[in-house]
C-alpha cells in the first residue's frame, strides 16, 4: 500500500532534504535536521501526494491515510510523552502546509491544536500558569473558527473576532492584548465559541481529532483558493504539485525567563561576513515579534542571557552551514531551557552578502567554483561597481526626509551635484571645477557632452531603454530616469516637486541603484573596484570587494564559451572596457562621433547641402577628426576586433529644431534661416525609426560610407604602422535585402583597397551587418552571402518585429507586463518566443550559407543576464554590452555554460 | 557533327516556331511561315549554340560552322537565282540578330551585305536604277564602319560618317537625303571609305564573304556589350542564351510604284477589333518612315493602290491568326509587285484590345477560355471600369498644352470638377450640385467626407499606398498623388504649378490613369461596365465592354480555387462590391465610421475623458451609430462573411491639432482648451505607426472593444430576425502575442453571451485576428490556438518587415527600385522573398495548430495581380481588396489556378 505519513522525531526522521517534491520544503528540511541530530519537536509530515489525491477525488482522502496518521499520532504520544486529547498532560501540535516551493502567507496554518475545554487544564498546569494556556486556547478558537471553518468577516465588516477583542480591551480599559488577564482570555474564548455558533450554527469542536482533520483538510484545500491559484499562475508554479501537511508537537516560548524564541541567520545577510546573525525575544511567542511591542535582542547578547543555548545555537549552525552547504535562516524556539529548532531554510541575503558568502564558502572547501558561480545574480555585481554614498549620511537623509521623488533605477550608483538644466551649461560649469547633475525632460543626442561632464543624469520622461538610461549606462553615468513627480520648468530652471522647489544651482542627490531623488549633497566615493580597476587609487590587496569580484571573474572565465565584448565610442571607454575584461569592441557608433565639438557644423554643412559635390566637401572635412577616433581606439584596443558601426541615425537628428538654433547655425555656416528650415521640414518624418536611416543613408549617399571607410582604413594603417595589430570590422546597419550590403560593400572594399595601395600596407577586415530588421533574419541565408559576420541589434530588433516603439511604449508596455501578456520588458530582456526566434533562425540560416559566420549581439540585451543566457543557448560567438555591464554578461555567460555542461551529463 | 545551320526558303525551312530556344524569336518564326507557305525571302539561321560555343571557346568558330554556312549559301543562291558577290547578278543578305526573347535595339544589323566597288554595277541592274544602288551602298558602308569595324565618335564629337553627310548636304544645298543624286551618293560611299581608312588604318572589305563573316561575328558579340549585358540584368534574362543570327536574302521596297514597305496587324490593337490594320509607304524602304519625311498611309488604302497585294496580305492575315492564334504584328515588303514578309511576332495592343482579342478569339474557336484568361493581364481589366474622358476633346487638350503637370496614377478613371482645398468645402459645394476636385497636400482620416462628394482627388504629396490612394482606390474615385510640381497654397486658396496660377474654383481635369492633370473641363462618362453594373443605365445586352467583361468574369470563376472578398466600410461600398462579384467582406474598418458626422465628438469626449467611467460614458454614445452601421452592411451582404476590424488607429489620429480646431472642440465639448491641448500632447508619439494603436487600444481599454462588439452583434441579431443570414467575424488587429488577442477574444466572448442572451437568439460569428506584425506570423502556432481566423495586414507587415515606414519611404525606396535592390515597390506587391516568408511561415504555423484555420489577407496587396497569385501559391483561402479591385483579383487568381493544374499535368 502507498505511504503518505512521514515521522520525525527522537533522532530519526522517514524523510530527508532530497524528498523536496514529496514532503515540501518545510517536511524535508524538518525531516533533514532530525537526522543530524538537531533538536526539532517531532512529528510527521503527510506528503504532497495525499494532496494531490485529495485533489483528483473531490476530497477524499486516499485509503489508509487516516490509519496511518492514527499511528503516526500514537508514535508521536509515545515520543513526547504527552496523549492527543489526554486531560492530564496533554499534546498540542501545529498544522502547517509546506508546499515544494515557498508560497508565503499562501497557504493556511493552525496552532495549538488538541485544546478543548477539557486539555486547557492539563496545558495549564503542563505550562505553570493559565495565562498562556488560555492565551493558546483563544489563538486557536480565532484560528480555527477563521481558517478551518471559514468565519470571515462580512463585506464592509470588520473581523468579528478582532472586534470582540477590542471591545474587551476597551471594557477592561487596556491598550496592549498582553494586558489582559487570564481571566479576560477565558472569557474571550467564551465569546469566540458564541460567535462562531451564531454566525455559523455550528460548535467549535471540542474533539481534538477532529478538530486534526478538519485543519489537515483546510491546508489541502488551502491550495485551491483563488489567491494561491493567482500566485501560482504569476510565479508559474504547476496546480498539480499540491502541498504537503506538516503535523508537529507544540512548543512554548513564552513559558518564563528560561524560555524565548528567535530568529538566526548562519552568516550576515547583509555583509555576508562569516558569524553568527539574528534576533531574539525571551519570554515570547514568534507573534509576539510582530506585535511591535517589544524590542528584539541581538542574537550576541544570547551569549551573556543564555550562555549555554547560544553555544548549542552556535554548534547548529556550523552543523547546518557545513550540511547545506548554504547559508541558512533559521526558527528557533527556547521552551524552559531547551533549544528546539523549527524550521531551516535558504537565507536571503544582500548582493554583496551574496557574493562574498559563495567566494568564502569555495574557500572554505564548502563549494565548488561552479556552484558558487551559479549561486550568484549577475546584476548583483553592481553593488561591487558603483559609486556609494556614505552610509550614515544617506540613512540621515532618509530620515529627515529629504527622499523627494523616486524615478526608474537606470544607472546604478551614487552621485551628487549642483542641478542644471542645459547640456551647455553643464560643460561649462564641470570646466569650473563644479560637481552637476544634469536635469532634462528627456535627453537628445545634442546633451552627449553634457551628460558626460555630469555627475548624474536625472530625467523627468523616458523608461530603462530611453536615450539617457542607454548612454548614461554606457558612460557608466550615474542615471535616474522617468521621475514623473518632477515637474521641470526650463524657462524658471527650476523642479517643483511635491512643493518642494529645487532651483538650477541647489545641490541634489540621485541614488541610482533605487531611483532615489535626494535633496542637499550626501558624500559619495568610487567603489574599491573600480578604485583599483580604474582610478588605481587602491591596490588590489588592499581590497576585500576586489577579491570578491576578481575571484568571481576569474572563475566565470574559467567556465564561460561566449564571447563578451563591449560598446565604446571613444578610446577612454574601450580603456574602462578592457580593463572590465571585454575583449574587444562589438558596437563602436559613428555618429556619436559626429556631435563632439565643431564637428557637428560639417555634418550640418552636409545635410544642407544643395549639390553632390557640397555634400562631398562637407563630409570629407570630418574624415581627418574620424581618423583621429579610430587611432585612439586602436590603439586601446591593441589587436582586438573592433567592430565599427557606419552612420545610423536619420539625419533630421543633427539639425537644430528651434528657432534660435536654427538662426545661429544660419550665421555660423552663411545660409539663409529659411533653407535650413526648409531642409529640417523636408527630413521630418512620421516614423524616424522605420525612415530614412541606417544603410538607407549609404545609400541614398555613398559619400558618407566613403569617407568613413577611409577614416577607419586610414587609422588602420597609421596604427599598424606603429607595430600595434588592429582588427577592424565594419559593420553596416539597418539592413534589411541582402544587395543593400552588397553595395555598401562594395564601397568599403573599394576604399580599403585605395588606402592600402596609398599607405603600402595591408590590414585584415571584415564587412558585416547589423541583424536588426525581421526581413534580415528571415533571409539570412541570403545576407550571409555577403557578411563576413551578423551582429543582431536587438533593439530595433525588438521593435520591429513586435512592431512597438521604444519611445511611445510607455503607454502601454507596463499594462502588459502587469497582464502578464510579456512576462518581462522585451527592451530588457529578450523576448525570446518572438524576438529570440529571430535570432535563432538569421543565426542558423546565416551558418547554413557560412558555417564559419561570426555571429554576435550588440544593443541593451547584451548586458542582460538573461539575454546573454540565451545568446549561449542559441549558440552566439559573443555578446557587447556597455563596458560597466561587461562583468556581468561574463557571469551570467559563465553560469550557462555550467549549466549546459551539467544538463550533457 | 552538330548542325548549326538551319535553311529557310522555297516553301521549306529546317526550323520551326517551336525551335525559339536555338533559333531565336526571329530565326523561328521566318522558318515557321516560310514551311506555312508564306513568301518570305529565303536565308538561314545560325543557331544560339553557336554563339554560346563562340564566347566559350574566345571567339573561335565551333568546328563545321563555316563549311556549313557556305553550303547554305550555295543554296540559298540556288533559290534566289543570284549568286553571292557575283558581279552581274550579285545576291545581297542582311545580318540580323534574333535571341529567344526580343531585346529591341540591343543587339546589330547590318543590312545590304554583298555590295562592292564591282557588285555595286550588277546591283544598279537589276533595281533599274543606279541612286538606290548607291543609297543602299552607302547605307553599308556606313553600318558596316560603324557596327562591325567599331568606327565610334570620339568623345564630345558628332558622329564622323553624320557630319560627312550633313557637310555634303551643304555643300549640294539640299535639305534631306533623298533629294541627294546618285552621284552625290557615290561620292560619299568614297568618303566613307576614306573615313574607315584615316581613323581605323583598314581598308573597307571589298570581300563579300570577309564582310558576311565579320558581319557574324559582329553580331555574336553585339550579345555581351555591356548595354546589352545591361539589359539583360535588368529583365533577368540569362547571360548564357546567346543569340541567332539570321542571314537572309534583301528585298527592296523602294525600287518604283510596284514597290512598298509597311507594317500590319492582324487586329486593330487599339480596338481589337478583328480587321486588318497598319500602314505603309509606296516606293519606301523601312528607315524612311522612321525619317519622318513622308506620312504612311492606312492600310485600307492599299486596296485601291494594290488590290491583289492586299488581297495576298489579308489571306497571309488569317492564315497566321489561325496558325499562331494570336494577333500577330507583321513587318512586308514589297519588291516590284511581289509580297514579301520579313518577320511576324506576337502584337502589342492595348487593354481594351487585349481583352477583345481574348474574348473574341474564344468565341472564333481559336483559343481555349484558359488560354484567353492567361493572355489578359488583370489590371487592364480597369479599362473596362474607369470612367472616361471624351477622346477628341483629351485629345485636343493635349496638343493645346493643357497637360500642366504629371503626378502618380493612384486611382485609374477620368474626373473632372472645379478645385477646392479643403474637406468641408468639397461637401458644402457638393450639396449645392457642384463638381468638384478636392485638392490637398495629402490627405487625413478627417477628408474622408470631402473625399467622397468629390469627382476626384488630387495630391501634391504621398505614395501609391498613402491615405489618398488608399481611400480613393476602396472608394473608385479618380485620385493622383504625389504630384510634387504643384505648390498648393491653402492660405491664398490656389495652385502654381509650373508659371500657371490655378485658383479655388477654377475647373481642371485629372486622368486618374495617366496622372495627368489638365487645365479646364473635359467631359467625362462612367465607363460602360458600370453604367450596366451600378447605375443600371444601360441594359447588358447594350454593351460589347460589358459582353467582354461578363464572359472574362464567367470564365475566371470557372476556373479560379482563391476566394476574393472586398474592403468595405458601409452598405453601398459593400453592394458596389458584391456588384463585382465579392463574396463577402474581408475588411471593414470600423474607424472610418467613427468620422461620421457627430460621431467624431463622442469620440473626442471619450479621448479627453478622465476616468473610466467617463471614457465609458463617451465610447457607449457610439453604440446606436455603430449598430446601425452593421445593421445596413449585413442586410447587403445576406449572409456572406463580413470581417469587422475592431478600433485600430492611434487615438491622436480623431483629435484637432491646431489652435483653431481646439478651440472650437473645447466649445462644443464644453472643456478647457488646456485640457484639449494637454490630451493631445500627451498622445502625440514619436513613431504613430508603431505606438499604441491597434489591440493595444483595446486592452488599455477595454470599452471601447466591447462597445464595437455589442454593435456588431446586436445589429447581427436585429438582422437575424429579419429573416436574413448573418456572419460577423470579428478581427482584433495589431496582435503581436497571442495573450493580447486571448483578452481581447474574451471581451468579444462576453459581450457576444450578453447580446445572445438578451436577444434571445444566437449568431454564429468567429473570432480572429490579422497579423501585421513579425512576431504575430512567426508564433502563429500559437496565435492559432485562439484565433479562428487569419487576415494578413500586409500593409503593416511590410513596414515593420523591412522595417519601413511608408509615409517617409519616398527618400529612399524609389532609388531602391532604380537600384533593383526590391524589383518592385514592396507596398504595391507583396515582397515575396521577405513578407512573403512570412505569410508562408504564419499560414504553415496557423494550419499546424488549426488545420481547418481560415487564411486571408487584406490591404492594398489583395488587388495587385502579382501579389493575389502569390496568395494562391501559399495556400490562402481568399483575399480581400477594395471593391473596383474585385474583378481584377478574380481574373488574377483564375489565371494562377489554370497555371497550377497545368504544372501539374
Amino acid at each position: 500500500m502507498a505511504k503518505y505519513v512521514y515521522f520525525f522525531g527522537d533522532g530519526k526522521a522517514e524523510g530527508n532534504k532530497e524528498m523536496r517534491n514529496l514532503l515540501g520544503g518545510k517536511g524535508c528540511n524538518i525531516a533533514e535536521m532530525t537526522n543530524i541530530g538537531i533538536p526539532v519537536p517531532a512529528g510527521f509530515t503527510i506528503s504532497t501526494e495525499a494532496c494531490v489525491y485529495f485533489f483528483e477525488n473531490g476530497g477524499k482522502h486516499p485509503r489508509g491515510l487516516e490509519e496511518e496518521v492514527e499511528n503516526n499520532l500514537r508514535k508521536l504520544e509515545k515520543v513526547m510523552g504527552r496523549r492527543f486529547g489526554d486531560k492530564k498532560n496533554p499534546l498540542l501540535v501545529s498544522v502547517r502546509s509546506g508546499a515544494r516551493v515557498s508560497m508565503p502567507g499562501m497557504m493556511d496554518t493552525v496552532l495549538n491544536l488538541g485544546l478543548n475545554d477539557e486539555t486547557i487544564e492539563g496545558i495549564a498546569e503542563q505550562m505553570g500558569d493559565e495565562r498562556p494556556a488560555y492565551d493558546s486556547y483563544r489563538r486557536l478558537v480565532h484560528m480555527f473558527g477563521d481558517v478551518v471553518m471559514g468565519l470571515k468577516p462580512e463585506k464592509e465588516e470588520q473581523d468579528p473576532f478582532v472586534e470582540i477583542l477590542d471591545n474587551l480591551k476597551k471594557e477592561r480599559n487596556v491598550e496592549y492584548d498582553v494586558d489582559l488577564k487570564a481571566e479576560d482570555l477565558k472569557e474571550l474564548v467564551e465569546q469566540y465559541k458564541q460567535l462562531i455558533k451564531d454566525r455559523l450554527g455550528e460548535e467549535f469542536p471540542q474533539d481534538p481529532r477532529k478538530q486534526l482533520w478538519l485543519a489537515i483538510d483546510s491546508v489541502f484545500k488551502s491550495w485551491n483558493t483563488p489567491r494561491a491559484i493567482a500566485y501560482r499562475e504569476l510565479e508559474g508554479i504547476p496546480d498539480d504539485w499540491g502541498t504537503a501537511v506538516n503535523v508537529q508537537s507544540m512548543v512554548f516560548g513564552n513559558l518564563g525567563n528560561d524560555s524565548g524564541t528567535g530568529v538566526m541567520f548562519t552568516r550576515d545577510p547583509a555583509t555576508g561576513e562569516n558569524k553568527m546573525y539574528g534576533e531574539y525575544l525571551i519570554n515570547a511567542q514568534g507573534e509576539d515579534v510582530v506585535a511591535g511591542i517589544r524590542t528584539p535582542k541581538a542574537i550576541d547578547e544570547l551569549k551573556s542571557d543564555m550562555p549555554d543555548i547560544y553555544d548549542q545555537l552556535n554548534k547548529i549552525r556550523l552543523k547546518l552551514e557545513k550540511h547545506y552547504k548554504e547559508m541558512q535562516d533559521v526558527e528557533f524556539t527556547i521552551e524552559k531551557g531547551k533549544l528546539w529548532i523549527l524550521q531551516t531554510r535558504a537565507g536571503k541575503r544582500t548582493g554583496l552578502a551574496s557574493i562574498k558568502i559563495a567566494v568564502d564558502m569555495v574557500e572554505e572547501g564548502l563549494i565548488s567554483k561552479e556552484d558558487a558561480i551559479l549561486r550568484l545574480d549577475p546584476i548583483q555585481l553592481n553593488q561591487l561597481l558603483r559609486p556609494i554614498f556614505d552610509s550614515d549620511q544617506k540613512a540621515q537623509a532618509v530620515r529627515e526626509g529629504k527622499v523627494v521623488a523616486k524615478g526608474l533605477n537606470a544607472g546604478p550608483g551614487a552621485a551628487s551635484g549642483q542641478v542644471v538644466f542645459f547640456a551647455e551649461d553643464a560643460t561649462d560649469w564641470a570646466k569650473d571645477g563644479k560637481q552637476v547633475i544634469l536635469v532634462r525632460l528627456e535627453t537628445s543626442p545634442d546633451d552627449i557632452r553634457g551628460m558626460s561632464a555630469s555627475q548624474g543624469v536625472l530625467t523627468s520622461r523616458g523608461g530603462m531603454t530611453s536615450h539617457a538610461a542607454l548612454v548614461a549606462r554606457q558612460m557608466g553615468k550615474v542615471c535616474i530616469v522617468g521621475c514623473g513627480d518632477l515637474i521641470i520648468d526650463y524657462q524658471k530652471r527650476q523642479i517643483e516637486v511635491n512643493n518642494t522647489v529645487i532651483k538650477e544651482g541647489d545641490w541634489i542627490s540621485i541614488d541610482g541603484s533605487t531611483g532615489e531623488v535626494i535633496l542637499g549633497k550626501l558624500e559619495t566615493r568610487p567603489s574599491e573596484v573600480l578604485q583599483v580597476l580604474l582610478d588605481k587609487t587602491m591596490k588590489p590587496e588592499e581590497s576585500e570587494a576586489y577579491r570578491l569580484y576578481s575571484n568571481v571573474m576569474t572563475w566565470a572565465d574559467e567556465f564561460r564559451r561566449l564571447g563578451v565584448r563591449t560598446n565604446a565610442d571613444e578610446p577612454e571607454q574601450s580603456w574602462n572596457a578592457l580593463q572590465f575584461g571585454a575583449e574587444g569592441i562589438g558596437l563602436c557608433r559613428t555618429e556619436h562621433m559626429f556631435f563632439e565639438g565643431d564637428r557637428i557644423l560639417s555634418v550640418q554643412k552636409m545635410i544642407i547641402a544643395e549639390t553632390d559635390e557640397e555634400r562631398r566637401e562637407a563630409i570629407f572635412e570630418l574624415l581627418p577628426m574620424q581618423r583621429e577616433d579610430f587611432i585612439g581606439i586602436f590603439r586601446v584596443m591593441e589587436g582586438r576586433p573592433v567592430t565599427i558601426r557606419t552612420l545610423d541615425p536619420p539625419l533630421h537628428e543633427f539639425l537644430p529644431h528651434n528657432r534660435e538654433e536654427i538662426d545661429e547655425l544660419a550665421k555660423k555656416i552663411n545660409v539663409s534661416a529659411e533653407k535650413i528650415e526648409d531642409r529640417v521640414q523636408a527630413l521630418s518624418e512620421a516614423n524616424p525609426m522605420l525612415g530614412h536611416r541606417g544603410c538607407r543613408l549609404g545609400i541614398t549617399y555613398p559619400e558618407i560610407t566613403e569617407m568613413q571607410a577611409r577614416a577607419i582604413f586610414e587609422a588602420a594603417c597609421t596604427v599598424k604602422k606603429e607595430g600595434i595589430d588592429v582588427h577592424p570590422e565594419v559593420m553596416i546597419p539597418l539592413v534589411g535585402h541582402v544587395k543593400e550590403l552588397e553595395l555598401q560593400a562594395e564601397v568599403v572594399n573599394r576604399v580599403a583597397k585605395d588606402v592600402f595601395k596609398e599607405q603600402g600596407i595591408d590590414v585584415q577586415y571584415l564587412v558585416g551587418t547589423m541583424i536588426e530588421i525581421p526581413r534580415a533574419a528571415i533571409t539570412a541565408d541570403e545576407v550571409a552571402k555577403v557578411a563576413e559576420f551578423f551582429s543582431f541589434g536587438t533593439n530595433d530588433l525588438t521593435q520591429t518585429c513586435l512592431g512597438v516603439s521604444r519611445d511611445d511604449a510607455g503607454r502601454f508596455l507596463p499594462l502588459y507586463v502587469n497582464l502578464r501578456i510579456y512576462d518581462r520588458d522585451p527592451f530588457s530582456t529578450i523576448d525570446f518566443d518572438g524576438v529570440g526566434k529571430l535570432v535563432d533562425m538569421g543565426t542558423k540560416l546565416g551558418r547554413k550559407t557560412r558555417p564559419d559566420l561570426k555571429v554576435g549581439i550588440c544593443g541593451e540585451h547584451g548586458g542582460d543576464p538573461e539575454s546573454v543566457k540565451f545568446c549561449h543557448r542559441v549558440g552566439l560567438d559573443y555578446v557587447s554590452c556597455s563596458p560597466f555591464r561587461v562583468p556581468i554578461a561574463r557571469l551570467a555567460a559563465a553560469q550557462e555554460s555550467i549549466l549546459e555542461k551539467r544538463s550533457k551529463k
